[in-house]
Formats: structure tokens, C-alpha cells, sequence
């Protein structure tokens, strides 16, 4: 019988255990991309910008022809052609004459500044007067000023956010390769577990945690197959784990492992791989286990559906998505905490913007029944052996989106 | 000629003009359900729990059966049965007798409290000695306890997250009424812009808007669809933008507002529908405007695909989905930012959970190209004729994920 583990514990040895749940990677339009975790690093291949470009729209010049030049005694400059948007420039700019420019276009060969154009005048003979004077390099982003070739613009791994996608299109990405998404297998468990279609009679309880973890774990980015509800019989569980491995990167069985009569989930469990750890010291959530099956995790969820929600946020999701992705919120408490003992403790929380910070309220129901978080926005942990939170103590909550 | 507006006077003329972008209806399957708008008040049609319930392994007693009892002096009870998890209970409570009971049973007519397994030990002569006493409604959830029959679980509009599925699910609701998606039109105008594949020459640019655009309005939920990049041709984007029209319920064009020769966007959004604002004062994304074509909005964004992407988020972004799916985390400026007058000023930024909080970190670029954003983690608003803000100072961080 393996000890009872705590919280971190818990979650450092999945960690380490099953670094990567898929590492086959595959190609996708690169609309396609977003929320997908890039497979490799991103090199820019070219630079940023790609030639010398004008933040403005004015007159590209040399700037000594301006220097000293002001509303009384305007620089005179010759106009030597004008630069179009999508096009290279035709004209270059010498000595005392300058380049019309907009706001993004090239600067042309010869100049080295470009003058805004509320500082010009047109005096319709072909010159242009100058009312400021700018200094070299002034209003242009020169030519890999940003960006230098074969930088790292996005690490691999990185779940891609619209501005990502915008960087891969800038460096002419259409297509992207990515990791594949795991694919999660979810079974509930329990001669009580009615499915949701159905009304229950007496203590039934229809399968709520198939559809919250089926919900949890594609937010996290993972193909979901559900399979039929397995009563409380070791060889039907056993089977239908086994048929979930055959076809899923990572298992997931909810129920099954009440402190009674039954605890099909760890015997299945132990007959088909190792047990890293059989209960986690935290509440509610006790009945939390994980095995080894070849280098693929099952892990057992207790069949309490806050329990199964919350254990899958702290166990099975930083498997699934890198931490980045989970929002935390630093928030003081409006009520004490009381202690606990021996056993970390989740407590579901309000959170609203105060005049000075984030204010979390927990949330408590006798139940725990999980209609319960619908006045929710996340939960905290009471860490183990902790003397209680007192009033105005800092919380770190996880927000549920 | 509209006046600029401030970027929150801006978002409040949108808001009011466009409090629905599609208001139509659609049953989903509840699996199909996460993410999407629920249409209307989640009433509980049930009670939860649905009946008294234990909330321990254990033996459910008459409370008063208990009093007095100790290790040295335990009160002994006949077993009168068993309650079995799926079932209804087959046996009562008389007093003097205790039933068996798992988590989450049924508590039996007659009993008012359950007393923890491990204050109990079975004699084998059909006895319990019970060596606690136990409080009446000690370890039962009652009936309705959590949640009354007609109570408002879920309103009319929340985006649906786990958990929500899962009181819909406990509810029985197989499949759910939602927000039909909006449909979102997107077109990038601009003689300088090309498609993502092909290889820019001179001053020319990829189309990065479309994709960014593309990617930040499905993660708000809404449908894309794209149309072809149109050039710098009043009568090219006026059919465009009528013909997205036909099909959408909002259009996107980014670029054709440059402040140099051509602001075709304004032209064709005014010959269109009637402008709400030209221009806002902000930087950057200075040249954005909205018209009301029909009801339907049609927002002209910034070339700039870091303006494009800030004013979607401010502008746009609130039209698709509650303010409460954007992340906000309040941290302390690491360098102070340098005063701007008469217009707010966007600044992408890096956050950090330091010692006493988070730490925002200004990440600046001469090009401001979206590039750059791959290092930062959202962006804040220096408001409009702010002095500058000094290290420390508290800014509110809109977090791109």
C-alpha cells in the first residue's frame, strides 16, 4: 500500500514521470495555429524591419541639409520624387533635395532622417520648405533594428496566442507545425452513475464528471473520447482502461474509489502498471491516484465531482498545458479560513476588484455539489498544516477560465 | 468631419449602439456546450442534494441513540440493513438500530445523523458499538440544502466553463440553448500588402492583420470568415465591404486610413452607414473609426498590426464577449513610462510575480511590429494627459491570453 502524498509531492512526480504525454508533431494552416503549442523554435529568418522605414509620413532628407533650419528660415530642399507604399523606391535622395515618404514606406538610398509632415511646406515650384530640423535617424527604424536573423522569436512549446500567429504571418508562415494534441480517454465509474439523460431514482447520481472533465481537459487543448459509464466491477473497469489505452495518450477514471466497500479504481489501476502514489493529502480530493501503464498516465479521480475538477487542475492539467496557461490572481481574503490539519484544502472563491486589490470571498456549500462553483471564479488551496487564514490573508487563486 | 474621440469614450459609443452583434438562438449537445454563451437563466428544476445525504462512511443512527456514549461506555445499536449506493433505501431506522451507509447514500427514513466509520466497531452479532455521539443532522447534507427548486444557477449569458457544464449536467440537461456565434468578416485593404506566402519586395508587406485578427475574434467565440486583401480602390473596398456585409454580422477592415494620401476606409465606411467616431486619441491606433451600417458595426482599424490587434482588444473585443473572459492583473511598473499629452498611449509589457506582487516590465520596440510582442505578456493604457508614470506606480495589465 503506497503513503498517502501531498499536494506538490503529487504533482512533482507526474510531472517528472510524464514529461511529455504526445511529442508526434503535425502540420497546420497556420489559421489553424491558434491555442496550438508550436513544435519548434522560431527562428527569424529575416530581419525586422526589412529595409530602413519611415514612422511617419513626411519627407525623407539628409538631415544636415537641416540643421539650423526654422519657421523663420525654413531649409529649402528640391523634391526629388515620392515613394509609393508597395513599391521600391524609384528615386534616391541627394544633397539639398529630399523624397515624399508615408507613414511605413522605404527610406530611399541617400537619406538618413525624414521630417514630419506638419514641419514641411510646399511652395508648388517643386521645393519644400523645411521648418525643423531632425537629427540622423530620426523618424526611421533602420533594417533588422528589431528583429536580427536567426533570433528566437517564439520558444518551441509556446502556446500561440493571436500576436503569435501575427509573427509567424509576418515572417510568411501559411503553414505551422505544432505539437499534436493528446488525446485524453475519460471514464466515470460507480454502480450509482447514472448518464445525464437519465432521471435518477433514489441515490443515483447522473455522470456529471465525464462532461466537467471531457470541458477541462479540450480547454486545455486535448482531443477528448468518453466512454460509457462502468459499474463497480473490477473486470469491466479493467477492460474498458485497457481499451482506453489501446486508442488514448492519457486515462482518466473518475469514481470508483470511495473509502467503502469498493475501491475497483486502484486494484485496476495496480493490475495494469505501477502506482506512483494512491491518495493525496488534501481535501476534498483524498481519493486521487496515478499509474504508470507502459509511459502513458491513468490516473484515478475521486468520483466527488468538485474533488475530480480540481484534482484534474492541479494534477492532469499542467500535463496538458504549460503553466502559463492557467491565470492566477493574487487576492486578500474577506473572511477567515478556518485551520485544518494534516490535509491541504481547496476552497472555492469569489474574486472582485477592490480600491486597493483583488478581494477573494471563499465559497462554501454543505454539498460541495458542483452547481455550487456556478458563484465561483476559481479556488485556492489552504496549504497542510496551516493554522487557518485570518481575514485580509493573501490567497493565490486560480481563475476556472 | 467626426472629432477624435478617447479611447473609453470610444468603447462606451460602441457598446451602446451595438449591445447585440447576433441575438439568435441554437441547441447544442451539451458536450459541444463549453466556451459558447448560455441563452437564457439556468433555473434549478431540482433540489440539491435530491434527497438527505451522508457525507462520510459510516452508520446512520437516531442522533439521541448516541448521547452519553464513549470508548468505555459505547452505545450498541442493532444493524437494521444496508444502504447501497444505486439504490433506494430498503430498510428504515428504528430507534435503538443504525443502518450501514456509504458517502453519498441515501439517508434512511428514521435516522437524523451518521456517525464516521472509524468511531465504530462491528460486533459480528448483528451489534454496532458506537463510541461517539453523534449531534442530530451531524454529516447529512439535507435535502435542498445547497440549492432550492427555482433558484437562478446560471444567467443568460455566461460563457460556459466546466464547472457550468457540469451543474448542467447534475441538472440533466443533455443538450443547451446558446448564442448563435457571431460571424465576423475580415479585410485587409492597403496597395503595400500581400498575401502571408508570398516573398515582399521593396516596402511591400505581408497581410498580418487578417490572421491576428483572425485568431483574437474566434478566441472571443465569434465565426471568421476572410476576404481577399483589397488595394488602395474606393470602389473596390466599398463592393468588399457590401459584400462581407451580406453575410456577417460585424466587418473588420484594418488599413486604407493612413493619414498620407488616401483614407479610403473612411470614405467607403461613411458612403456606407453612419460614422460614430473618426479617429481615436490613442497611440497607436489613432486612425480607427466605427460606423453603424444597418445595426451592424463596421470598424475601421489601424494598418499597424499592434494598433490593429490593441483596438481590437479595447474596441471590438467587448462586443463578443463579457468583459469577464479578459484577464486584468493589477502589478508594479519596473520603469517608469514617459508622459504623453493628449492622447493614451498603449504599452505592451512583461509580467513577473515578484516578492510583493506582480511586476509589469514595458517591452518597447522602434517598429512596434508585432514581433515584439512575442516578450510580452499583455499590454496597459497610460491614460490620455497623464503626467508619465514612475517606477512603482500601479498599472492594470490586460493580458493577451
Amino acid at each position: 500500500m503506497l503513503e498517502v502524498v501531498g499536494l506538490e509531492e503529487a504533482r512533482t512526480l507526474v510531472e517528472k514521470r510524464f514529461p511529455f504525454i504526445r511529442d508526434e508533431i503535425e502540420t497546420v494552416r497556420l489559421h489553424d495555429a491558434a491555442g496550438r503549442q508550436i513544435a519548434r523554435d522560431v527562428i527569424a529568418t529575416e530581419g525586422v524591419p526589412a529595409f530602413d522605414r519611415s514612422t511617419v509620413d513626411g519627407f525623407a532628407v539628409i538631415a544636415s541639409d537641416t540643421f539650423g533650419c526654422s519657421d523663420a528660415l525654413p531649409a529649402i530642399l528640391e523634391l526629388a520624387g515620392e515613394i509609393d507604399m508597395g513599391g521600391t523606391p524609384s528615386c534616391e535622395c541627394a544633397p539639398t533635395t529630399c523624397v515624399r515618404i508615408p507613414t511605413g514606406g522605404q527610406v530611399p538610398t541617400g537619406a538618413d532622417a525624414v521630417v514630419m509632415l506638419e514641419y514641411c511646406e510646399e511652395y508648388g515650384d517643386g521645393t519644400i520648405g523645411i521648418a525643423r530640423p531632425v537629427a540622423p535617424g530620426e523618424n526611421i527604424v533602420f533594417k533588422n533594428d528589431d528583429v536580427k536573423p536567426g533570433e528566437i522569436l517564439i520558444e518551441a512549446g509556446t502556446t500561440l496566442l493571436p500576436h503569435h500567429i501575427g509573427t509567424l504571418a509576418s515572417l510568411g508562415f501559411a503553414t505551422c507545425e505544432v505539437r499534436q494534441r493528446p488525446v485524453v480517454g475519460i471514464i466515470s465509474t460507480g454502480d450509482e452513475i447514472v448518464p445525464v439523460k437519465a432521471t435518477p431514482v433514489a441515490s443515483q447520481m447522473r455522470d456529471v464528471n465525464t462532461p466537467v472533465l471531457a470541458a477541462a481537459a479540450e480547454a486545455c487543448g486535448a482531443l477528448v473520447l468518453t466512454f460509457p459509464i462502468v459499474p463497480d466491477d473490477f473486470e469491466k473497469l479493467f477492460a474498458s482502461v485497457e481499451q482506453a489505452l489501446g486508442i488514448c495518450d492519457m486515462v482518466l477514471v473518475s469514481g470508483g474509489s470511495s473509502a467503502g466497500q469498493k475501491d475497483n479504481t486502484a486494484l485496476v489501476l495496480s493490475a495494469l502498471g505501477d502506482m506512483l502514489f494512491h491518495g493525496v493529502a488534501v481535501k476534498p480530493g483524498k481519493p486521487t491516484m496515478c499509474a504508470n501503464v507502459g509511459t502513458r498516465p491513468v490516473f484515478g479521480l475521486p468520483g466527488h465531482p468538485v474533488a475530480a475538477y480540481f484534482m484534474f487542475l492541479e494534477l492532469v492539467a499542467p500535463l496538458l498545458a504549460p503553466r502559463e496557461q492557467q491565470t492566477f490572481v493574487r487576492a486578500s481574503l474577506s473572511a477567515g479560513v478556518p485551520s485544518n490539519h494534516g490535509r491541504s484544502e481547496f476552497v472555492a472563491a469569489r474574486v472582485e476588484q477592490g480600491d486597493s486589490g483583488a478581494i477573494a470571498t471563499p465559497v462554501r456549500g454543505k454539498s460541495g455539489l458542483i452547481s455550487q462553483l456556478s458563484g465561483a471564479d476559481g479556488f485556492f488551496v489552504v496549504p497542510r498544516n496551516c493554522e487557518g487564514l485570518p481575514v485580509g490573508a493573501e490567497v493565490e487563486v486560480r481563475l476556472f477560465r
